[in-house]
């Protein structure tokens, strides 16, 4: 069903393109993100739009210069009961555990085979590294994007049962089909791996892998049998999160954006770093505040924890969006 | 003059777009890249576009994995009579001197600042460091921005007296234009550092910095009273170059491109990896073997040196260009 939604939606974005080369004025804006409530919140994006791409005014941004920026988990798509690539990698050790009978003796991985979490977080950041290096690390490059994209298949999430893909937010898509529509440049720009984003953005997102900036760890080019590879290791080569942010929009896109959307503190910097710019600047982090139809967590929460931003969005002018009041939907139908 | 030229050009890309819209049987291919002699090698890089933009065709390949990838020394630009960021290191250490009354006594600084350019090259790999620690870090990432785009106004090439931007190949920004008509992605993937190169590659190449890959330092997000900057740090980050060009391709572009250029040993493994995919590819190198318009050197030069890719380019099937009888002109005019 999903598919057929996207479908939907790059038509729309493609007639409005169409549209406005043929009579700018009349692209209407009643037509655009239509699962948001008509409040502040939409209409700040919307006046963002207008200001930053009506030529000759003061506000008006050349198109290359259009930069925006998505955090993914809980910005684009759900994070609970936990981010996705930890329900991954707690499947990959399941599955991979009858090659390894020592991972029953042996912590993290015996926790994470008797299902006991609690045991999984004590092991801490060094057992973290040790569940990537079991599960990112030791196949090429090519291998990994099929486990993946196989994995992304038929993974379901352990409340809705449905794939996580499912669980992606209609009204951020219509966001980022707008921006591009409006000549914007959208990257996601997470803490998650970025391999782990990339064989699914462009069918899930409508962002190619190219503008996907995320974690990663060290890869090597060698050729194996012959044949050229490019090998996963087990060691990290970069933490896209907090202020490791605005340093991989530095280091993979190379222009300060105009536009973040966030929604917990480990996207404060790259929204600071994005708005303290000059010229006009739009920040915004999703709320997650419907515990009816999605979740309800900030300050408290493991999982994408907001506080600062919370506290600091009303003076920074940033746009916080309440999911229960302005967005009409939640999910794709 | 440049200026000029390279707005013809993109008028006559974007006219290509509109004409072949209307009628792509129209769009010649006499048009195209008319600064090649036809011949050999034009006539297999038309060859492959062709048969890779052909929807229908056996070899036609979707938009979205039309990746294009371009060494940048020696590709280009010209590289002799050194690399163009190692003479900004050289000014820039004269530029700084009088602060660093210490260097008239200190290698590799000594060297730079009497000429010596072969006890630059006694200080070695350490010295290198040192250099680009020096001249690269230390300022926050708009500061170096700034520093290049003012040396490259200002510098001038030794012996033509002319910027290094007019150093650049005509033939190979015409084929920069003829694949971006044609859909592709063209991505610059270079040894030279990212931040180098970006402040400049979009005005004088029609390549946006996001687009452009290659060498870095590392950078920290810290305010600096108070205002948000991302710093140079004195240390590498990545090495893009020889077995590093697929590994920075996979890291910052994702996907493996379909065609690529180069002309050194540098980007033997960047070609390697390219053409080794499935279905139709494209490897080309430029062979500078033009002593009188531009330059001849290969197996024996300090810089480019190209010695494996002469070798091995026709079992492999690659391209080798000649500068001296493929190409009707060397600069833009």
């Amino acid at each position: 069903m999903f598919e057929v939604n996207r479908r939907s939606a790059l038509k729309i974005a493609a007639f409005a393109v169409a549209a406005s080369s043929v009579a700018p004025a009349l692209a209407a804006d009643a037509e655009v993100l239509p699962s948001w409530v008509d409040g502040e919140a939409k209409s700040r994006i919307v006046d963002f739009v207008a200001a930053t791409t009506t030529e000759g005014g003061a506000d008006f941004v050349e198109p290359a210069d259009r930069v925006a920026v998505f955090d993914n988990d809980g910005t684009l798509w759900g994070e609970q009961p936990m981010y996705v690539q930890l329900a991954f990698v707690l499947d990959r050790v399941k599955q991979l555990a009858p090659q390894h009978p020592e991972w029953q003796t042996k912590e993290p991985f015996k926790s994470v085979l008797s299902g006991d979490m609690a045991g999984v977080a004590a092991s801490g950041q060094k057992g973290l590294v040790e569940l990537l290096a079991a599960t990112h690390a030791g196949m090429s490059t090519e291998e990994f994007e099929k486990i993946v994209s196989d994995w992304t298949a038929s993974a379901r999430h352990p409340v809705s049962g449905k794939p996580y893909t499912a669980h992606i937010f209609q009204p951020m898509v219509e966001l980022i089909d707008y921006l591009k529509a409006k000549e914007f440049k959208v990257f996601i720009v997470s803490g998650g791996g970025v391999e782990f984003m990339r064989p699914w953005t462009e069918r899930v997102y409508g962002i190619p892998p190219e503008n996907v900036v995320g974690s990663s760890i060290k890869t090597k080019y060698e050729p194996r049998n012959g044949v050229p590879a490019i090998l996963r290791l087990p060691e990290i080569d970069f933490i896209d999160d907090g202020p490791g942010k605005p340093v991989g929009i530095h280091k993979f896109i190379g222009r300060r954006p105009i536009a973040a959307f966030g929604n917990s503190d480990g996207d404060f910097e790259m929204l600071e770093w994005t708005t303290s710019g000059p010229g006009r600047r739009f920040g915004l982090i999703v709320h997650h505040d419907d515990a009816e139809r999605e979740n309800a967590y900030d300050r408290d929460s493991h999982f994408g924890r907001l506080a600062r931003g919370l506290d600091e969005a009303p003076a920074r002018g940033w746009t916080i969006v309440s999911m229960k009041d302005d967005w009409k939907v939640i999910y794709p139908k």
